[in-house]
């Protein structure tokens, strides 16, 4: 479909300082949903956004964080496109490793950072100011869009799936637009048809009912030894995992997806020299270690904690030990399952003491390729950077796109285009490239009217 | 020897209130040796408070806390006792726990609270006071006192060795009453005539250098993992020390130290209750639980850290963990030795990439029965309480007691009269009972005497 780049180009000169502004409220807005600080006012910071865009805009309660709904664009468009994004970022610690303020968009030497700038406020808003754009200079949207902007994406989506299951009736729709996807490290657009599911648990252990001298070590249950113990029974030395059943469920791959698998382009020394390793895990050669970094599902301590973590010794008996765990899903694999086993593989080896809390769990979901939402973005990338980009069959992050893509039955495609190889998502001194926020505006104007005039 | 224990106990009571003050200075001023907060200040409080006594007072800067020598007494006295103490405390995290300011004296329903009140303010400044009670009562002290307060207690008294090499000729004395001890759950006095030995080590595992999104999880090293299966080699999961060729070492027990190890009272059912266990490691019964608790080894996880800790999840794979762990150490097992076998076994094992740090080190000490300090301390138990004291040939707790003991050759014993069962030494709301902070004194005094007296 054509429409005026000319025009819309110079729209984006002319609005880039409000935009970049705007994005400067949106990044300021702090909205962990870990601890729920500042959710509520970000989820009417973006609701209201949507309302200058001529929205229809409903905020849902949930009992977390609200989901806001958008719908805009002809009611009686041949084609329907649901958008996903999330305004909920990760928690900002280790503070101390911040260069910035994280919750105050600083710009330097065209990088601008900040948390959530990468994950995901900047795609959220420069997709809505593409939809503005768009409408300023070519006039009505070639689609109509429904548009649905979750605040705990960073805490597995709790609530989405009760949301989903109330509201699946006007859901429906031709293609979903997810987040995420972005640029590696030569510059080539990746994109994903789906993403691994994600079960995240808190182990816990509790010993005596305060901390304790150490020298009672002889005769009191110490809860660090018993939560090592447990989770080294999950994964042997080498890695692999040992949970016990779990693996059988995995769906062994078709020649096709290895296929699939292998011609997706990794940049794999520039990846080792980004996060300062001398090679990867189980000394894999880079071929193998692309097949293992998409296909295998992962078991993952991210965090544990007990007892004394300062400066020098405290000979102390901790009290209670809590390990926090994500389990990445492959084909054959869910949640519920890996929480099943997980518990009956503790009971079995005595850990019954161990409690398990899940928080959040979003399951496998991969699209068939050729969908009209996969060609899109193709024609897209191919208009934006005359470049085909780099296809995953799934991406090896995760993200609730089973509630709305798997579930509905619509097919889905990760094409977001602000985040880069060095964007540190999730970890201190998140970024993006000024750059990239007004390519992804280009993108998603491209993206909406190749959608609405592909044959289908 | 007789000496006039009215006169004692009337000024005892006619000052009550200035060595309450006096206390509530010295818990006043944090004194945390594993960050070094105040431990200048504290060093100087305790100095002046010797000069008062009109002691010759040396401080002896180390490269960390500096270590206060006191000599009081006639030069001429027939025996030369020798005291330690020391005036740094343990960090007073978990902050939170804290009912009352950690770093204030709060006296409520008869007990002080603070930390350091019983570990080891309470029993250093109360012996102080108590030679100045017999001094403005009964004249001249009945023996020359070598006293000696360090810094660095609590942080495995990294610098205490040097300084006794340098100093070991003003050094020499007739016994030696160390720190600790205190009553049991049904106020019997429990003594000691030396502690087990510790080594502390900090182990360390670095993967790449910033916390990663976890879905490289497949591909990238997780220093938590690696951490927790190094850890899981050290101990079975029934609770049995496996580090390689380290148990062989240890020193089996005769008959007659048997006996003494069973002979120790020990009110299983109160300690129990107290900190809130339904039973002993391993299902132990009482009579093995105390054979253990005394006799036993330990490699205990005082701390273990790795990434994300806060509320909910958080998808991270952490670029480092780290573990503080302690040994305590029976005869035959020395510091060094845990030292070097951990790195071998660890190396063997293949986490040459954990480090190891030690953070100071000591070793087990027991001075034989029958000598001077415990007849002493045994005498001023039946004066003060009209009780045997409950004997332990070691207690299970360690101090640089090897330090001035072994090495100096001169028979010690724990004989500490302010802890008690609930004191909460090392940990939130640390406190000791009024009454005993008073028993203190008369106890000491009694001490002296009888430790002047006593037949050789």
């Amino acid at each position: 479909m054509p429409y005026n780049t000319e025009a819309l180009n110079a729209y984006l000169d002319q609005h880039r300082d409000r935009f970049l502004d705007e994005f400067g409220q949106f990044i300021g807005q702090i909205s962990v949903a870990a601890d729920g600080r500042g959710v509520p006012e970000m989820a009417e910071l973006v609701a209201e956004r949507f309302r200058q865009l001529g929205a229809d805009v409903t905020v849902y309660p949930t009992p977390g964080s609200p989901v806001i709904y958008a719908e805009m664009g002809p009611q009686d468009a041949a084609r329907t496109l649901m958008i996903y994004n999330h305004y909920d970022v990760q928690p900002e610690d280790p503070l101390e490793l911040w260069e910035t303020p994280p919750f105050e968009m600083v710009i330097r030497d065209g990088v601008i950072y900040g948390r959530g700038t990468s994950d995901d406020k900047g795609e959220l808003l420069s997709r809505i100011q593409a939809v503005e754009a768009w409408r300023e200079t070519q006039g009505e949207l070639p689609v109509h869009i429904k548009w649905v902007v979750e605040g705990e994406e960073e805490i597995g989506s709790v609530h989405l799936e009760e949301w989903v299951d109330e509201h699946a009736a006007m859901l429906a729709a031709d293609g979903l637009l997810w987040e995420g996807g972005g640029y590696d490290e030569v510059g080539r657009p990746m994109f994903g048809l789906g993403g691994k599911g994600l079960a995240f648990f808190e182990l816990h252990c509790q010993g005596a009912d305060h901390d304790l001298h150490s020298s009672v070590a002889p005769i009191v249950v110490n809860p660090a030894w018993r939560l090592v113990w447990a989770l080294s029974t999950l994964k042997d030395h080498d890695d692999n995992i040992t949970l016990d059943g779990y693996l059988e469920h995995q769906r062994a791959l078709t020649d096709e997806e290895w296929a699939r698998i292998d011609a997706v382009q990794l940049e794999f020394d520039a990846m080792r020299k980004r996060w300062g390793l001398d090679g990867w895990l189980k000394d894999l050669d880079d071929p193998a270690a692309r097949r293992r970094y998409i296909s295998e599902p992962t078991i993952t301590i991210c965090g544990i904690h007990s007892g004394y973590g300062g400066p020098g010794s405290k000979t102390v008996l901790p009290a209670e030990a809590s390990a926090k765990l994500d389990f990445r899903l492959v084909d054959g694999l869910t949640s519920q399952l890996a929480h099943d086993l997980l518990r009956q593989h503790l009971d079995r080896r005595g850990f019954t003491d161990i409690t398990i809390t899940q928080l959040g769990g979003e399951e496998f979901a991969a699209s068939p390729p050729g969908s009209l939402v996969e060609r899109a973005a193709i024609a897209a990338s191919q208009e934006s950077w005359g470049k085909e980009p780099n296809m995953y069959p799934w991406l090896p992050g995760s993200g609730p796109i089973h509630q709305l893509s798997t579930r509905l039955n619509i097919p889905a495609i990760f094409a977001g285009t602000t985040w880069h190889p060095n964007a540190r998502i999730h970890s201190p001194n998140e970024n993006i490239h000024v750059k990239d926020y007004f390519e992804s505006m280009r993108f998603t104007a491209s993206f909406l009217a190749h959608f609405a005039s592909l044959k289908a």
